[in-house]
């Protein structure tokens, strides 16, 4: 068997096809999946599983499952099981558009997770008992160690918490991942916890390979098959002005000497705008800068490629599909740069605090007192979820937080009077940038916040209804510590759902 | 000199009035004041101070300073600044009724922070220069060492970051105080920050003592006044159905093995339920509880007094008169079972998420699905502040709030449809208890949270208008993961603002 990935002959003997491991799930199982971004998910298992669904709902029975993620998947997870109305109760993100759809219109449960917190919740036992895992692994060795895929996210736990286990061996990955990966095993339940000895990005404190019980393993897959990321876009105008202003923001802050000449840390959300600015870096006079975040994305290897970055620590890859080439036929220039770890230490509170990570992340909109919406269109549609952002975001040495200034073409204003759902409160919003330009709200009061935000970050065709709404609320509202007037500090998103646009 | 605190006889020539101390205050100076809840803030020269911007003010000089403190403080600083008009910024919390009601006209800025943070911030310099400390010490050592009074709070920070320092010796606090504390000194800026080697409520990492360049000294002055806390209500039959609740809660979950039999260390938030609540543990059947909180409140001086609490780690005390008596009285007993830290540790998400807290605050509202308020009164009046709530909540083992259902005779529903302010978001909100019943929210989506909250929270005399809404919601809502009306989730607080009552 030259082509195996599988060292362990007793292992060899679990070789079986994506069928018929998908026939040792039953209907109601709760199934803990690989995969974080579209990075390390299983490829074959979830697709042959979601054809067994649809088959036994054309037989009239109503088979479903629990899927619990390390985060967003690829269409054959995802995808593919909400399209065959598989999918009961979700967790802990998701970014797939059909099942995204499937839970907007009531049709399935999601729960929405800070990603830190779901491997140490799913140990204190509060999400409930987990029945089998089912995790790609890019090789299996002569020990029955696993050399793990294109992502970690909550693989350690989930092949440690469940009863069962189903790996797929995926040979597409590249080889060289073997040595990358350091999967820390000293977490624990209180009180049994100790602090995690992590100092710097390039830290390791683990092992390379994740643990298994080989009594557990019940099936094993062999696939070939691509991770499958989605392209970033190429930064337009308005990346540019919000990476400018972004870039000014540190210069300022490395020339008043709030932040070290090669900044801190880095974290960067997942998004094209957030591309951008890691792109923006490549022109910025900083050098040595290191990341501590959630992936690996194309910006991060090509400021590798220019020597800017030294050092980028992650739990996956979220690469385009030309990254991902460039990545794999280079692989061995890379992984000395470069680690993956579990998502609750990649993304850990006590980590994210001690190295003093740049918070860099996304929003859908903030209002006039920093107070952000990551999550939910109109205060209801969730688009994707909370994913790693709260982790960083509190725990950040500064947080920032980044969008256009306005959507769809305009109809809807990024700057809000009221956020119709809160993610990130004011306490954890202290930069916002737009390509109109940066509110620093550093030690602000929120009259404070609200000016500099109508004045740095709204677009001018909704500024002057910003100031309007703010001046009446200052004149009316119930409390002058954060003034508001309850009968239409949503009506902007009622507009939007009734006539198409915020504007009035 | 036979009453002095002062060992130091260099010191002791710094001696003098508080109103000639109050003399060394510029107009627009920055002051970092001790106090946490109403313990060991000085008492004397903020009250000078008030009187020199009153007659400042009656000669046509529009005298203001910056406050900085610990959290609040008493009447003879935030209530006799406020009353002066002599405070034009704010941080981190407050309590005082004079000075919130400066605030909430629009007369004060008040930045609202989260306590863990205040001195990270300070040191990182978003908050700007501090100009002058004044802080409650309870004695000055031979060798210049600052023995702490009865709260710590930002002391260690506002000491070192600060130009000048004026201290107030107060002979009222206990002598037994010496040796209590633990002055963590090993906090830095990243990217040299280390771990914080406490694994345990009870372990000492610091030193007793608060460091102080004497030459930054400008003024010592002596006082013998009381803290002046507030007495906490007796529990009446509404705290005790909450406490009954919750303990029935834990109960449960140590017989699921969920929870160690002595639990996990306990934090409390300021207030009458919570305290309540300790009180109600007194008759519960866990034994060795500990304590990893921000105040030693009565209740957990009750339960020491039982031998329930083993101990007690907090950066103040916060108890009623009668309780500081019986503390005072008995303070060789006490000492050895209680620890008083920095704020920065003592609310430190690291050690909360490392400890393990069963994290336990109060509410002002919250929403069907579990967005917690606790700050702001009908969206903009702010009550008190966010305080070490957040730290605490995000972090914690299991995260707690508890409400009586309704307030003011019964015209203001604690659940509402739409938060009017959002201070904890649904991810950090685990569970939900009134005195009519307890929502264990741990592993649901958004629509399964609400039907709990609704059935298990709200009052019966709200409970028909919630599903009601909720009714209606997932009817006509954008999206169905966390459906709402954006023109009507606010409605309640605004028919109360017009007509006095949420009753429709």
């Amino acid at each position: 068997m030259p082509m195996t990935r599988i060292a362990s002959a007793a292992l060899r003997a679990k070789l079986t096809t994506a069928e018929a491991a998908a026939a040792l799930i039953p209907s109601g199982a709760t199934l803990g999946l690989s995969g974080f971004t579209g990075s390390g998910y299983p490829k074959a298992v979830p697709m042959a599983l979601a054809a067994r669904i649809e088959a036994a709902h054309a037989a009239g029975d109503p088979f479903k499952v629990r899927v619990w993620t390390g985060a967003s998947t690829g269409p054959e997870l995802d995808g593919a099981l909400a399209k065959a109305d598989g999918i009961e109760f979700r967790l802990p993100y998701n970014s797939d558009p059909i099942a995204r759809e499937k839970i907007n219109s009531g049709q399935m449960e999601y729960f929405d997770m800070h990603l830190s917190q779901v491997a140490p919740m799913a140990w204190q036992g509060f999400l409930g008992p987990l029945d089998i895992a089912v995790i790609e692994v890019s090789g299996i060795r002569a020990d029955g160690a696993l050399i793990p895929s294109s992502s970690i996210g909550n693989n350690k736990t989930w092949l440690d918490r469940a009863d069962k286990v189903i790996l797929e061996v995926n040979r597409w990955q590249n080889p060289l991942l073997e040595g990358m990966h350091d999967v820390y095993y000293g977490t624990a339940l209180p009180p049994n916890r100790v602090p995690i000895p992590l100092l710097r990005p390039q830290d390791r404190i683990g092992e390379p390979y994740l643990r298994c019980d080989p009594a557990k393993i019940i099936a094993i897959v062999e696939t070939e098959a691509p991770d499958r990321n989605l392209p970033y876009a190429a930064p337009d105008a308005t990346a540019a002005a919000i990476a400018g202003h972004l870039i000014e923001f540190l210069r300022h802050e490395v020339a008043r000497g709030r932040l070290p000449a090669s900044l801190l840390p880095l974290q960067s959300g997942v998004g094209n705008i957030t591309n951008a600015v890691l792109s923006g870096l490549l022109d910025a006079p900083f050098e040595n800068l290191t990341s501590y975040t959630e992936v690996i994305q194309d910006g991060m290897i090509d400021l590798i490629d220019a020597g800017k970055l030294t050092f980028a620590s992650a739990t996956a890859f979220s690469v385009s599909p030309q990254a991902a080439d460039k990545l794999n036929a280079n692989m061995a220039r890379y992984r000395d740069k470069m680690i993956l770890r579990p998502q609750e230490i990649s993304n850990h509170p006590e980590l994210v605090r001690r190295l003093g990570c740049i918070a860099m992340n996304g929003l859908i909109e903030a209002d006039i007192y920093g107070n952000v919406n990551s999550t939910h269109v109109m205060g209801s549609y969730i688009q994707n979820g909370i994913g790693g952002s709260g982790d960083f975001a509190r725990n950040a040495y500064v947080s920032i937080f980044m969008t256009p200034s306005t959507a769809k073409k305009g109809t809807i204003s990024a700057i809000v009077p009221q956020a119709s759902h809160v993610d990130h409160i004011t306490q954890d919003v202290q930069v916002i940038v737009t390509e109109q330009g940066l509110a620093d709200l550093r030690g602000l009061s929120p009259k404070q916040r609200a000016k500099l935000i109508i004045a740095n970050c709204a677009h001018p065709a909704y500024r002057p209804m910003l100031e309007d709404y703010f001046r009446r609320a200052l004149a009316g509202s119930y409390g002058q510590q954060s003034p508001c007037l309850p009968c239409e500090s949503l009506s902007w998103h009622q507009r939007f759902i009734e006539t198409g646009t915020m504007q009035g």
